[in-house]
């Protein structure tokens, strides 16, 4: 494992953008969100996934040129084509379009569809919390996890992201609806550890916390089982209905052709009614509260979405960002 | 268990509700939405809750004369105040403003503080998708569920709703935050099964699915453990953040006692930027996708959320509501 800085990670992505057509502005921006998402220990979501993206704009899925569309507006709420741009560069630019119109009409939101896969999503969450506002958004998948009662991967795992300011540390909860997900899942067999809960189902139809059993029968559980799977459903409806884009049962079942996918950007703005220092106290008094619960071990505080983040920020951006030596050789010979 | 048809069932609740000071009118519709609950099988917030709403005008949580107050908009956004008026009249009342609200802007959104429990949240769900709008509204609650790594309740386990119109039978998902509620862990227990799935920690720490341990314990798990655990935390956030009322850890933890909650209720208006019926099919064809996926046990389809709702609502209208008979009496001595 290599330890190289930000600034270095960001301008070797940037500079491989820049050769595969991204204008000197776009490369940056796109390479600073892959960067800050290694950055802040998202490592799935982050240079590891560069790859997967470079091969993306080779293969079509990605128009490295595209930018959003309005297509319509009404009020608070629009609807945008992402003509198949860089996801993480459509979610900024989306997430950025429903803060604006929060701040003019009190709620905002922008239904995006044919978009690609937007990296880790609470950078979107970020996003509006940095600016004081309540962002919550979410994305549509290619059919990965298999419902409640079925045994087929028809659902999407849907992240949905929820953020809220807070002085001292924004509360960002970024959850995907299975339960552990197949990098998670490698992880712990690779580490050859059991799941710490049930995280799926053996080849016998039982739960099981063996994460290769769960591998095998691509059977992982969604979130609280029945729950997730519904929310799971609903999330997609929503975003399919409010974009007019694609759904799940849409999309390409294969992590290199998933494009042209549904999402959901809304932005909340707390200020719009009420004295902004008296609201963004109130997720500090709630966290301080969730701090005082007993424990379950001694010692060891019940900590709040996006608690970890800012330590793991903090000792990245000082230490270098930690990147496998042959993930970052292929980068470099990019 | 008496079967009781539908209206004699309402007209006895409003004559209970017009003896404790209602008006006719509001008689009539919080009579009503308590006997759709039940109406609709959830029993648990129907006529079964009735006694501890009759309970808490009582003992002056609940003022049966109050209506909520708007105390400012911005744009799509509004803030009211629910001076302590019966739950599910205020929630009717702050969904339908929503409603308006997104009819006018794309979206709505309503704050609503100083309410009380609204009963079966899924029932302003139902009623935006009934109007063909897309409704999201959750609460909070008192404490009553243990985050993750933490012993003692304290996240309170409100209940999300997200409802999609869809022709021949709305999607409506109503999830509280605890994978089973104390009443499900009764019900269980009384019929002597095991839960299906973990449903919270022995006395020993080690997750269960033995009902009465649970209920000793008192630490039912979140739904999807840490997640809907940080899922509460922020749904707590939003709501006390948006309306400026109370979060949960300043809910006093006993059900007769809980009041002065704090609610959110969203309206998002497809119709705004579509032509209707394309967005109205979107949900039908999810529908459909989900009704193809290959079930666990052969001739048991996969589910929607929602879906087994108008069926039992069929029945119930059919053959009366089922209705405990002690319960029955005790409501006809009122």
């Amino acid at each position: 494992m290599n330890r190289i800085p930000f600034d270095e990670v960001m301008q070797t992505l940037a500079g491989v953008l820049c050769k595969l057509g991204f204008s000197a502005e776009r490369a940056q921006t796109c390479a600073r969100l892959f960067t800050e998402t290694t950055c802040d220990g998202v490592y799935s979501h982050g240079v590891n996934r560069f790859a997967r993206f470079v091969a993306m704009i080779g293969n079509g899925c990605i128009d490295v040129h595209a930018e959003p569309r309005r297509l319509g507006g009404f009020g608070a709420l629009e609807r945008w084509d992402g003509l198949k741009g860089p996801g993480n560069l459509n979610a900024q630019t989306s997430m950025a379009r429903a803060m604006e119109l929060s701040r003019e009409h009190g709620l905002g939101c922008v239904a995006l569809a044919n978009t690609n896969h937007w990296m880790r999503g609470g950078t979107y969450g970020w996003q509006a919390a940095e600016a004081g506002l309540i962002g919550v958004c979410w994305t549509n998948t290619m059919p990965n996890l298999p419902p409640w009662g079925g045994v087929e991967p028809c659902i999407g795992n849907n992240p949905l992201i929820i953020a809220v300011p807070r002085p001292g540390g924004h509360v960002v909860l970024d959850m995907a609806m299975s339960q552990f997900s197949y990098g998670a899942l490698e992880s712990y067999r690779m580490r050859g550890e059991l799941l710490p809960v049930d995280g799926g189902f053996d080849a016998d139809g039982n739960l099981t916390r063996d994460p290769g059993a769960i591998e095998q029968t691509q059977r992982p559980l969604p979130v609280g089982y029945w729950k997730g799977s519904g929310l799971s459903m609903v999330l997609d409806m929503v975003a399919a209905t409010m974009s007019l884009g694609n759904a799940t049962h849409q999309l390409v079942a294969d992590p290199l052709l998933e494009t042209r996918i549904s999402q959901m950007f809304l932005a909340m703005n707390p200020a719009a009614l009420a004295d902004g220092a008296q609201a963004a106290a109130i997720a500090g008094e709630i966290v301080a509260s969730v701090h005082r619960c007993r424990p379950e071990e001694a010692g060891r505080e019940v900590r709040y979405p996006g608690e970890k983040t800012l330590q793991i920020r903090a000792e990245n951006r000082k230490l270098g960002l930690p990147i496998d030596a042959a993930i970052w050789a292929q980068i470099l010979a990019m």
